[in-house]
């Protein structure tokens, strides 16, 4: 991931495209990557989406699309000085508090309604 | 990276929410963590933003809203089976490959745009 | 139609709102009020879907998240000088000459996949 | 409008499209449409915004964007049994009691920070 990292932003500053890259317009291509990859199971029941997945090639474009917001993420946590990975990191012990596995085992609700 | 992914599928496990987590709801769920994401910049020019992102508490939500995305990233690509590093390293060759360093050089335009 | 494209123009004007009212935030807003629609429907399947609907505050609910997307939509036609309704109605012919009733009846594929 | 919504139901109805037009992927679509009205006003700023609506081409295609959201908004509505300009006339009511002239005016915050 570090490698990954380094690439993305590498690649980024090798075109000079930092100046292009402010916090706002990055959201919004977030955004805009993430309902293109929602596109991918559109008038689709769970049922279509497994059999969908089955295909290599439409598996490939979904991981393109996913592959597409995680660059932008990398480039946005770049662009407001966050640490991607220890930010997912931190987030994921709140929920582990916010969650408690014996309350929320098997049960989808939200942590405001648990209890 | 790798511990995160584990982390956050182990998470998911105790849980026993993989019975949830089928590919169409997960993609919804990134595209409303994106737009919660969003949201944070809403109605404020590119100077507000800047101004605002160097309030600690601002710049720590917009890291939390960047870490629901990547968990929920994790989660989808864990779901259908696609190694979630690997795609970003594929997808970023070939984004190399379609913005040529000499042509796509301080050049905002998408590449079926640029010659 | 006509009475509430005034009675929302008014409303903003009232507030001096238009100045806050740049396209490219209120394309932001829509997008942010879509994505609080279809949180309404997020990890329910279809018969979910369809026993919630039964539910009045529910009902309610997905239709007060429907009319802030529809509110947005003519204060963002408004602010670019587009007719909202005179749009859709030549959209709708459009949409009439790309899926001719025979060949799209009973077929949810989009338009360059039905020959 | 009237008109527009019969217009609209009645394509729907004669290319039996009713069947895929469950809530759930309809509140899909309107997210979907409302990323590519978004993705019209990506990477520019206010001022590039106001210049790119001055050209006609790029104002048509921002009412064609806005033109899919509303038709969708009709087919959301009629699927979940609501009336689309009473309920938006309701939720301007709402709007109006949220946000007193004398206290809203000129004013951008959210009702809940008002006072």
């Amino acid at each position: 991931m570090d490698e990954l990292i380094r690439a993305v932003l590498r690649f980024r500053d090798e075109r000079e495209w930092r100046q292009f890259h402010n916090p706002k317009d990055l959201a919004i291509s977030i955004a805009l990557e993430a309902a293109e990859l929602l596109e991918r199971f559109q008038w689709k029941t769970p049922a279509e989406v497994a059999i969908a997945l089955q295909d290599e090639a439409n598996r490939r474009r979904v991981g393109e699309e996913i592959a597409d917001v995680l660059i932008l993420l990398i480039s946005l946590a770049d662009a407001v000085g966050l640490d991607l990975v220890e930010g997912a990191r931190a987030k994921r012990h709140e929920n582990a508090r916010k969650y408690p596995v014996e309350r929320a085992r098997g049960n989808a609700r939200k942590y405001h309604e648990l209890e």
